[in-house]
């Protein structure tokens, strides 16, 4: 029985709204989702562990309301916290959404986001994620929080600290479109929100299958580039007390984006990950290796004139 | 390895903070908390299922930063998550906090309000629970979303949907002191935070042994009062398809309180529930039997003068 039953009010009418459009989203290990204190869902399998998992996306800081379509930003939010569990290589199985909502979000954008969220859910690749749950209340300011759980087998989670110098380093994808596209969209013009850098950066795709192909090599380390590269390379190489090494000419750019801009380019979505000498990365991936591990601190830019340090704000001078 | 490592940021600096506040609370099923892109946890025993929730503390809608001391904030954050583990009759295993901190809920602010979660966290009833995992952002408001993952036996977990006509209905504690404690706080003069309605309204305390006693009789229904009776007793109702009938004069009031507005207190995460004829409530907890299950649909209050029927906003004519 939905939690909405026999309850008249703005909060009871979002939640009613919300578990209409997820109805027929089913993961046979939910036992219970809405309409009671919590969520009661099966645990998975023997031999497998649990991936839990929470992001935010907050209005000034990760999104302007004039300008982000409510559509693109549930798909946003719902890829950051998906992205968190293909870095691990895992399956996403249960997400929760709060959401603290002002009145210009709700209604018809309110309608468009949980959309958004939907649509990135339809991906052939995320079969079985199921809304378990959530919490409404109205605010000042625009905040939704989703924490997301996942599973993986036993001890294969791969962490950012099993680097080790002498692996090779790669990234999926590109970078540079996400930073791009936000730069046209926040710019004074009517943004064309068809054009290549905009649509990377609204509808972002969170590398599941890859996550888990890497897995299974496996690789030795693995991050997604959140927060951009240089500061999630930085992440990767603190926690494996090791230098990372890049190829600046081999850093692959989104179509017109500079390596300078790029390294600092956010919500990308990608991984990166390392291998041990003479693994090779999965068939059928975009991959392209962009460095190599080595004894040391910090990362590394090889510019073909010489060696900059990247620190996790980006290049200091370049 | 925390996350902070080698995170100059903001961010980093509250999460540094974080962890060293949370270490030593440990659970044995925690593989991997912080410092990667999820926490890694083992499930727990076979014949176990899981319970999540959701919830969170607005600025503005459940507190007012003048007003609330941060550390009786923090406590309401978690109590208000673990409460409804409490409602199910479950464990509460690990929690996941995701914040969006203003600048003034920085620095001193935020360390208080960490430890009010500690010192909740602290309590005996509450062995085991270790922080799994969070995100901290900026940002214009301040909004706490609290994740609680818990656990129950299979099929045990109680609903609020297994009242039947005959069945008692039963309130732990009293309620009307969370709302007269926040309208005292809330108040022109400066707070005695030792009042003891301001005391209940800043030091909740989730009913998880209660939970757990009731789900061994076991009760045939449960809700916690998080939104007051008013509000709960008709979800409870309307979820179990019944008419809830309460005894105005047995409903055990917080000294001082009067009962149209202990209907309409939220917060006080006490448990309503129900039980089967023939069932008594469990011994060494202070529960009240106050009213009755019946035919039909909606929550009427017998004042001894006639029949009222209490809407979930409370009283219409009182």
């Amino acid at each position: 029985m939905p939690t909405a039953a026999g309850d008249p009010s703005e909060e009871g009418r979002l939640i009613a709204e919300i578990e209409t459009l997820w109805e027929g989203r089913s993961n046979s290990g939910l036992i219970l989702a809405g309409g009671d204190d919590c969520a009661i869902v099966q645990p998975p399998a023997d031999g497998v562990e649990l991936l839990l998992a929470t992001d935010q996306i907050v209005e000034g800081r990760h999104f302007v309301p004039d300008k982000h379509p409510p559509s693109a930003l549930g798909r946003k939010a719902l890829a950051r916290s998906l992205s968190d569990i293909a870095a691990m290589g895992g399956r996403p199985l249960y997400f929760l959404q709060a959401l603290c909502l002002p009145q210009w979000a709700t209604g018809d954008w309110h309608r468009a986001f949980q959309r958004g969220m939907r649509e990135l859910a339809s991906n052939a690749g995320l079969a079985g994620l199921a809304l378990a749950g959530g919490d409404i209340s109205g605010g000042d300011s625009f905040v939704a929080s989703l924490t997301v759980v996942g599973c993986v087998e036993q001890g294969t989670a791969m962490r950012r600290s099993g680097a080790r110098p002498g692996d090779r380093v790669y990234l999926s994808g590109s970078v540079g479109g996400s930073a791009m596209g936000l730069e046209l969209l926040l710019g004074e013009a009517a943004s064309d929100l068809d054009h290549p850098a905009i649509r990377r950066h609204c509808e972002p795709l969170p590398q599941l299958e890859l996550g888990r192909a890497l897995r299974s090599l496996p690789a030795s380390a693995a991050i997604d580039l959140s927060d951009g590269l240089a500061t999630d390379a930085n992440r990767l190489a603190a926690a494996s007390g090791a230098a990372i090494l890049l190829d600046s000419s081999s850093v692959p750019l989104f179509a017109g984006a500079r390596i300078e801009n790029a390294v600092r380019s956010g919500e990308e979505y990608e991984l990166l990950f390392t291998l041990p000498p003479g693994s090779d990365p999965p068939q059928g991936f975009a991959t392209t290796e962009v460095g190599r591990v080595d004894f040391g601190t910090g990362v590394w830019l090889d510019t073909g004139l010489g060696r900059s340090r990247l620190g996790p704000e980006g290049f200091s001078h370049f």
